[in-house]
């Protein structure tokens, strides 16, 4: 039995869970858990469809896109998800789709306002859109690029990776993560409503206002606060 | 067995039609029931995901919002469900959900004006939309003045709880009640549909007038009135 | 057995159609199925859920609206149903729903456009939009007028109810019907389709032009016309 | 055993994946599949719900449009599949529905601005949009206009149907094709979803901006382009 048993485990159940949450069409989406001891990752193997999806598929890639492991072609975003594991040390898993209103809102090129407290349970701030990359960056080494893209994204705007676990990338889609394995897709499904919930807020009251600060606050440390008393 | 068994029971089973009925994603939710005679609710406790819910697991809060059996933490926004039993004597059950359609009402800060006779079957009234809470209110007890804000709204607005079983809270999401503790949750999909037809409705016309006063009476009566002839 | 079992079973039939085709939330909608020979009905009865709901539950009533074999309470548009039996005399079954989109455009009062042939392979015109009623209406006889309005607005219109068998009543919902029994929730259907795609079309194009006269004509004949080719 | 068993067990097959995709309501859409060593296809006959669909129901018919063998009449639309196969000999399935927002787009008569990636993985280019037919065409030999009409148009715009595997029929409904027999139906629902997400762009942001010919490139030619590095 291979040595990354878990993470391909791992993996594979949370891979599932994009098509079970209406998150992709066809095979438009890919999660990968990492080994941090290993310095690897278990990621799906590239245009597989999920019903034919089997554990042993999954493949395991090193922090600088190396294939260790594995006899299929993995994701053709893996080089994104291994710019992210090598420079943000905290995250633990990945998950890529191109989920419809997430999605809408990557190809507007804006970000996703807070407009109200299922937003502020998650994050305290809008929603990143990472711009289109320069023509160079495209031409060049393109998976990788984008991963650069997002980081310095993050880098410019002041952004913590470990409070704002979700960004959009312009023109193309959402990419979420987590420390927690099982929370890279969660977070996808949360990005998702709260990207419907943002368009139809606008639709209904085009002036509608951000969330007062105070209420950002509030939620925010309800979840994740020092003091918290939500879950169990 | 508990003495509050039949309330556990009534409670569990309400909370489980939430994702049967589509409204909610993941945990965005909770159900309570409550005895009358022994002045406490059955509720949700926070953070458990649907499918893994027992009957046992409901938590047993009295109107303060103090705990009186259970294990488990109560739902993040039980004192918002202990203020309103306090105060509307009339209620068996509350429902609330960031359901999605009503929920982007909400987060508009609009209240949903009556089209049609799809929502004049429920209230005669638009769906009201309370304000967003001060600062002091938001950084003193935040769900205990979620409950005092919607008392509030209703003595401002001369609402009658028992008229209209339904509110939005303005950022944040919709709360539904009823005598009938199989109403409450019934009543939030119907706020579901109807905050739906809304939005399509100005869509469809920005200039559609709200419906004729005559309608709005006929209706309501035709299920509520002296002389109703809805139902069995 | 009841001498009307064929209706009966016939409107149980198509009453769980509703559901199965998403057409009703709870039981805002209702099914009838004529019997021209005994000059009756067999309807839904008021109330009752669709997952409870057996063949002898339905109630069978006269184009006068009495009711002549049954215990439970008629669907309360009973009436509207008796009017429309009693004057068009070449229908044979009626369904009504509070089908989402189609709800919504006769809540902005306005009739759907005729955009496409989707809409052109079912009817020549756009869908009608019966205005709402007079005050005195609606405080007479209600659901009795709702039958008379729908019957007026055809005659005004010079709307001929055997090739249009779809109406929207203004600020309620649509009405559809037919001579083949089974055809009139497949109206219902067809209707909220495109209802949805004439709400999508104008949304994509505010400027979209109405479907040109040749090709309404074409489509319509290549089902209806003498020389159809559609269907076995 | 009938000599095109393959193609109709394929053709069949291909035609319940419209349902189980969600592409059609009741009988509005078809899928053909090409022998072309024999030059005929089989196709899915009239009418016939997809529920009762079996494999010998399929009726072949030759590039002209005539029929070669089957009991039933073969779908309204053979004209307009038998055109097609005639003139671009490299496709070898059909697939035809009125798929809601598609059909909306078409009825709207614009293509579908190239918004993002996800688009892009597809084709290079906007999804046209083949204007209304002439009074004359409509009144002549209508389906097989239709034909002429997707050919005309693709002469006209000098795009090539070997890349862009997808047309609107302003008006109508989209048609897809491939080359391999299971990609027009896999094509038909990209469009589906591609054309969700470019209304849902508009709406969050009516200047959204076509996508950047660089990134419309990179990547067409990761899926297509001889150093292709998607999938196994």
């Amino acid at each position: 039995m291979s040595k990354y048993q878990n993470i391909k485990e791992e993996a594979y159940k949370q891979n599932l869970l994009l098509p079970e949450l209406n998150l992709v069409l066809f095979t438009f989406g890919n999660v990968s858990v990492a080994d941090r001891n290993e310095n690897v990752f278990a990621i799906k193997p590239s245009g597989v469809p999920y019903e034919d999806l089997q554990v042993q598929d999954m493949v395991i890639v090193d922090f600088d896109g190396n294939i260790i492991e594995g006899e299929l072609n993995p994701s053709s975003d893996t080089k994104t998800h291994a710019v992210l594991y090598k420079h943000w040390e905290d995250i633990n898993a990945i998950s890529h789709t191109h989920s419809t209103y997430a999605t809408a809102w990557a190809q507007s090129q804006r970000p996703i306002p807070i407009f109200g407290t299922t937003h502020a349970d998650h994050l305290t701030k809008d929603i990143p859109c990472a711009p289109p990359m320069s023509d160079e960056q495209i031409k060049g080494n393109y998976e990788y690029e984008t991963g650069f893209q997002i980081l310095d994204h993050f880098k410019v705007e002041r952004i913590d990776y470990k409070e704002v676990e979700m960004v959009l990338v312009g023109n193309h889609a959402p990419f979420t993560w987590s420390k927690d394995p099982k929370k890279a897709v969660y977070n996808s499904a949360v990005l998702e409503e709260v990207a419907k919930m943002a368009w139809l807020t606008e639709q209904i009251n085009p002036n509608a206002p951000r969330l007062k600060q105070s209420l950002i606050n509030k939620h925010y440390e309800r979840k994740h606060g020092p003091d918290s008393y939500y879950g169990q």
